[in-house]
């Protein structure tokens, strides 16, 4: 890379929201990456050199022509609620803070057309006031992440019960892009191209504009249960999943002690034995759901959200599930960090339990459970007493050796977080829409280092500490 | 059975509307039997006494208790539609048309409760106007049957690819029933107990109420493509229905030439080697559906419903699948019957192919692609080309050797239409509501002859001919 004309670009860009104040600057160069002790070492203390927040895609674009001619690298901030660095800006230069953005544009039957800088919960609250819609999927930070982060950064969540991941088709209808070149091209995206644009980090183009689908909103009972042997609630939610006519949003699995230790309001209720299951059902789906459940001995049913006696309202269960486990369990244990695995759908339970039975209590299973290519499936977002990087490499080995896929969120890059190999299709686009490779840099290996070998961690050779 | 008091009991209920007109009694004491060449031989020419069609509950309780105390058999009919003589009054007596009691009672997010002689399009019309709902399952008989009779008589249909069968937990909420007593009760039924009288032919209570969860209507976009080959269009369905994230209501699979030889207003558009698929696809979907089928070499759009040029407009695709693709075979070929087949869903495809390299051009497969039980699998209204009887049942025994379940059509009894065994559920039930055994005489074996073995066809010792 040319190094950065920061000066001129702040210049031509003062007619814009731009912010240069070095406390607001850091604040919006961080994400979660500490969630991982591993990255934190490595990330911390990373900084934009200013911030800018356009209104409108016309000043998307005008913000990439003058940082695109004065080489300034462009790492684009929805909320900044990603856990991987994924909104960190490794090699200084602009935050595209999109913010501003984030507009509920159309509402239609079963669809919406938003910003990207709109927060999830924005969106619902807009489609279910005006025709009972939400959105299908959300993250577990629906209250404070943006729908383009999402997109861009996130990979599933409530409703993959029912819906599956985020990049399954149909999930995402169309996505507006605009590239970063001396003249930026707006796209539409559709069909197979949006694999090149989401979960690419914003690496290859600046998503303005998404088209998703819509769900029927309901008043989702929300609830807790618990029980006494971890396999009974491990099969209580795969059955549960696998009833077709049973509308539910979430099915998630605390191993003991995880609720007792880490979930303060829920923890008067429970023991340090219980195991403990977080679901949403929908309301009409309730007596359906009681008969299922007078099936399971072992259920019990110590919290639902519209009939409870509980002193101090534990707020949505799904802000325990999904990646808030690791939140609230962090809060309680600074020494606790996670790992994301694939338990696939072949038989998920068994090998949930090989995995629990190898590692408990030095790794707790979170399960969550949702629908992988029409089945159920099961996927960790396990807890882990860290010890050192050595010993979670090690844990990470002995999940892959026992067929439990690891997207390891100890890494930085798409491809440690992901498979381990080229995305050929973001790559692709990469070349055509970022041909200066300013956009996100030292978050795709294929483009820095075509080589690598995945032997090591990559240390990207760009990082710019503020001290610099 | 007693001898029946058939004067008593019209003298009874002279107040009530009674039809004793020889013509309209014996067109409402059919159904479609006739498309069973075995049922079409054994139960042509039964025929009620009368037909009573009661205005509300009250009605209902009245006529039941008139009938009990003059011990005359009990036939309900909802709009007469079934296929296995389900709603033929055996033993003659009363039908019980349910055709006044029609009304929407309740609309509410994500659920309904109806009166049981609502046509299953009216209901949809009514949810759709009121908040843009419909039903979740329906019979291709849409337009003309009772949602009392498709629940106590029917199986599944339409919809049944998202929300599987009519009787899986969650897709009936609540049934209130009145019993056949000296002093009938009304039972408000849930739960497991909602296995009574679900599928139970009336032989142990009339529906007075259904409540029954609602989904988002959409304007669905009706579609036919053609295959060349048959398996690329089977795993084209079950592909499409194990994608989580599309949206889509039916999907069907017709071997060739079915479509060419009896689809009249299809065939101009097909070749007689064309395999043609069935589908029904959220509109907002759509997009998915382009994207997913460009991935299948073979799949040819012939006609969506949003967007064609067809001179005569062939109605909706769902009258072409589930038991209507046999009505159509019927019409023009009045030999061909079918049979109904489970292939379950641990390698359907390849049963499925199995069965066809057995059996076509005799057998013709028509698959009908569902979840069931979590898992995307496959069911057949196999079209047969009937020989004699003696060839029927050796085909069904074929497909039973090699692990293709049959519920066979061409039975009138509960437990022949489906596994050969008693369910002691209605059983146990039908001793409580109908002591007497007056409702739907001769469809429950186990009422009849507990020691029934299954070794031959049943044949019901009351059966009662209009000649007789
Ligand atoms: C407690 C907690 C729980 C979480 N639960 C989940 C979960 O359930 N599921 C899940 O998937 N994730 C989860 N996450 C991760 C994260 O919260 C989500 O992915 C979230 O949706 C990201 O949104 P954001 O607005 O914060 O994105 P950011 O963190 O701001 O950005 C994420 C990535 O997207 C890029 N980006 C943002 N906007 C655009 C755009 N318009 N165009 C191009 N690129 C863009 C950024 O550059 C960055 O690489 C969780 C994180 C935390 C801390
Ligand atoms: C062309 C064609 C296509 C079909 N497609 C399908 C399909 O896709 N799926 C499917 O499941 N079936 C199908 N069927 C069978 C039938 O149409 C459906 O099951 C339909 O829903 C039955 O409704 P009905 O009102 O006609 O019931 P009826 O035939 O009148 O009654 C069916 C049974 O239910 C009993 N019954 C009716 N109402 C009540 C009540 N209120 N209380 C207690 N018992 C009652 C009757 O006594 C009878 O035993 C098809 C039939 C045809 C001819």
């Amino acid at each position: 890379m040319t190094a950065p004309n920061i000066a001129a670009a702040i210049e031509a860009m003062s007619h814009l929201e731009v912010d240069t104040k070095p406390a607001s600057v850091k604040t919006k160069s961080r994400d979660f990456f500490w969630y991982s002790p591993v990255l934190k070492d490595r990330l911390d203390g990373l900084v934009a050199d200013f911030v800018v927040s356009p209104r409108n895609e016309a000043e998307v674009i005008e913000v990439l022509k003058i940082c695109y001619e004065h080489d300034v690298p462009v790492t684009t901030r929805g909320a900044g609620t990603g856990n991987y660095g994924q909104a960190i800006p490794l090699a200084g230069g602009c935050v595209l803070h999109l913010n501003l953005m984030n507009a509920v544009k159309e509402i239609h039957p079963g669809r919406t057309i938003v910003e990207p800088g709109c927060l999830l919960k924005d969106i619902d609250a807009a489609t279910k006031e005006h025709s009972g819609q939400e959105i299908r999927l959300f993250s577990s930070t629906w209250a404070t992440a943006t729908i383009g982060g999402f997109i861009a950064g996130g990979s599933g969540g409530v409703g993959g019960v029912r819906w599956g991941g985020l990049r399954d088709v149909g999930n995402i209808i169309r996505l507006r892009v605009v590239t970063m070149e001396a003249e930026p091209r707006v796209l539409e995206i559709t069909g197979e191209e949006l694999h090149r644009v989401s979960h690419a980090y914003g690496t290859n183009g600046i998503i303005t504009e998404i088209e998703i689908p819509l769900a029927p909103a309901y008043d989702w009972v929300e609830l807790f249960l618990s029980f006494k042997d971890f396999t009974e609630a491990l099969t209580y939610c795969y059955d549960l999943v696998g009833c077709d006519g049973m509308l539910i949003k979430l099915a998630t699995v605390f191993e003991a002690p995880i609720a007792k230790d880490y979930f303060q309001r829920v923890a008067p209720y429970v023991e340090a034995d219980d195991v403990v299951v977080a679901l949403m059902v929908a309301p009409h789906a309730m007596s359906g759901f009681q008969t299922f459940s007078a099936r399971y001995d072992g259920a019990d049913v110590i919290y639902r959200s519209d009939d409870h006696d509980w002193a101090r309202h534990p707020g949505h269960v799904f802000e325990y599930a999904w990646n808030h486990t690791t939140l609230r369990a962090l809060k309680v244990d600074p020494s606790i960090t996670y790992l994301q695995v694939g338990y696939g759908t072949d038989d998920p339970i068994s090998l949930v339990n090989k995995m629990r039975e190898m590692f408990s209590p030095e790794v707790l299973q979170h399960v969550e459970v949702t629908r992988q290519g029409g089945r159920v499936g099961m996927g960790g977002l396990s807890l882990v007493k860290f010890s050192d990087e050595a010993r979670l490499d090690e844990i990470v080995a002995l999940h892959e050796a026992e067929g439990a896929m690891i997207f390891n969120p100890h890494r930085y890059t798409l491809e440690e977080g992901g498979r381990q190999s080229t995305d050929e299709r973001q790559l692709e686009f990469k070349r055509e829409a970022d041909p200066k490779g300013l956009l996100n840099p030292g978050k795709m290996i294929a483009w820095d280092d075509p080589d690598w070998g995945y032997d090591q961690m990559y240390a990207y050779p760009g990082l710019r500490k503020a001290a610099e």
